[in-house]
């Protein structure tokens, strides 16, 4: 990326080297109008970017990660150490080929990877956000993402591809910014989150605020996190991204370092000891205000609502070409949600295909070495890059 | 019920009146040998009784409840003050006939409503056991509930049936006392905790055990309870007790006592509002280190296990009628798990019948006005009372 794009809004987040990404920060003369009528400013948008921009800017390709997810699609996470959360779908030769697409990945709006979210300094007071950060909605990550993208000089992506509330975000480009996207791939997500998607949110809010250490939301100030509830939390939510059939081909009732129960409550399955450790490094990761803001997003995402409840009027006049992805054995967003999706873009007259992806994998299978996801995937954007005149 | 039959074990619950039960007290002459190979000494079992015995002793039903279930089966309960769970099933001339039956139930070992468990007197140091009390699993419940029998002088069950938890039992009943067991009648249930009933239990008692004020255990030396864990626990296990249907028909994204979204963390949604009044509530009536045991007791449940995995095994040389009854929409314990229990009970050359019930109410149907369920408990028990010349 050339120097002259963009320069006074960026600082590299770390030493240079690693593909660490960049902050770009927003003054005041660049406010963010909130659902909420609220207005956020200064505002960070921490990102990454992959590729080279070409001189069309036609091939930028954007990626909106999961509720859990961040910037760091294809490189080290600077916490855990781990590879790209993405790492298997994007690169040089990849299904989202970094040498021929111009990648983008944000950290979300609410998030606690660099952008900013409730473990910012709220500018009213000098002090930490907390629950004084106004609510966010995925239309208003998306609105940082598109300022992000006027920034970058990106008028039109190529493609916005994302699953689970990455896909909510793909979905609510393709409704807010139709003449900004060419072509959207929303993956194992909803048009709207389920009563009992909300559900199992709610769970995992009150298992943080039930921790006394979240303070009503003001840890910070105390020097401590709300590590035990929010771990409880992300034990709760991981059950629902994997299904009945993987959890028993993989774990069963197999015992844990041990050749008999042990008569106590001790990890003695292999499940729960799976589970504690999935809770434990959590926390090491992710802030447990930005897990309540993030997921209040997901609940609150219904793209209907402004439409009288008519989905396909969300997608009225979007001339994108749309691929909707779902996989047999996901819960959270079952096949019957996507349909739901499908339905509605063909209503509004949109070129829409729709993939149902056999695996027992559950929801987590988008994140998964699945080929015929990226066999759609390479398939699908390739189509669309020639539609669109990308070498 | 004779005074005769059964002096000196019983005594009342409350004042008389209401029909609330009574606590069978066994001294050191009726000593419990644990699964785990310890001794339970003294042991209190806390039962209620509905209808009269018969001169032959032939007309027995033993009711046998579920986790959070009790002994109150038909009475009020008397910390809630509502009617008993199955009010609907049991009563006179109700689908279990209290004009035709002696209907047993018993509080389960471990349990909080009377029984011996982990709010008892532990007699080695004269304090609560807490943690001290020892493991129970299901088979321990059913051994208690035989020495019960065993007082009240009944030989043979004439049926032995409950749902979930009180399946287990049942099946437990047939597979350890089989010459004590004319029929059962096992409901939405499964001869194995699978991983992930396992790993939603897990959440659970980390939620508890999370809560500074469980103390280890200990908490009732503070005078404390880990209210706020116990509700998290129960708010978790209660959207598994659910469908995804019934949750969505039931309250889909229905706002609570409001016009607009709020934009903060207060219940917006029904489904919010209901979960957290789930949770509030149980914490009254329920004891949390009980929840810890009898989860447990479910998790360590795997009736072929002792017969290097053969399930048909458990049941050989069985007499007993069988009645299995799922529903479709129960995710909890899927029809699926009822076949292999069917298969396994057809293998070992048993006398089964199994229901599959069309219902969008999840694995709390069992509980619910459900007319098929009634239907085939009247005439299963019907006919197994005529089989047995009951009049």
């Amino acid at each position: 990326m050339s120097e002259t794009l963009i320069p006074r809004f960026l600082r590299p987040m770390k030493a240079p080297g690693e593909n660490a990404g960049y902050a770009l920060e927003l003054g005041p003369e660049h406010p963010l109008v909130l659902d909420s009528g609220k207005v956020l400013s200064p505002l960070t948008i921490a990102y990454i970017t992959y590729g080279t921009l070409n001189a069309e800017r036609s091939n930028a390709v954007l990626i909106t990660h999961a509720l859990t997810g961040d910037q760091f699609v294809a490189s080290t996470h600077p916490v855990t150490g781990k590879p790209g959360w993405w790492d298997l779908a994007v690169g040089p030769g990849k299904p989202i080929d970094t040498d021929r697409f111009f990648v983008i990945c944000a950290n979300v709006l609410g998030g606690c990877m660099g952008t900013t979210g409730p473990a910012s300094i709220d500018p009213a007071t000098g002090k930490i956000y907390g629950l004084n950060f106004p609510l966010v909605t995925i239309r208003d990550m998306v609105r940082a993402q598109a300022m992000l993208l006027d920034q970058l000089g990106i008028e039109k992506l190529l493609c916005v591809i994302g699953g689970s509330m990455g896909g909510m975000q793909a979905l609510q480009w393709a409704a807010t910014y139709p003449e900004r996207v060419f072509s959207a791939m929303p993956i194992a997500t909803g048009a709207r989150h389920s009563a009992q998607n909300i559900a199992f949110h709610e769970v995992g809010r009150q298992a943080i605020m039930a921790d006394p250490d979240w303070r009503g939301g003001d840890y910070n100030s105390f020097d401590v996190h709300p590590s035990k509830g929010l771990a409880v939390a992300r034990m709760a939510a991981h059950i629902t991204y994997l299904s009945e059939a993987a959890l028993q081909r993989k774990f069963g009732r197999e015992l844990q370092d041990r050749q008999a129960l042990s008569f106590g409550f001790d990890a003695d399955f292999q499940i729960e000891s799976y589970l504690r450790h999935q809770g434990m490094t959590f926390v090491d990761r992710f802030d447990a205000n930005s897990y309540l803001y993030i997921t209040r997003a997901m609940d609150y995402f219904d793209l209907a609502a402004d439409f009288d409840g008519v989905l396909a009027e969300a997608f009225r006049g979007t001339k994108a070409r749309f691929c909707l992805v779902s996989f047999t054995s996901d819960w959270l967003f079952p096949t019957s949600e996507n349909k739901r999706i499908a339905h509605a873009l063909n209503a509004s007259g949109a070129n829409v295909s729709f993939v149902e992806i056999e695996s027992d994998r559950g929801h987590d299978a988008f994140l998964l070495d699945e080929p015929e996801l990226f066999q759609v995937m390479q398939g699908f954007l390739g189509s669309a890059a020639s539609a669109r005149g990308v070498k």
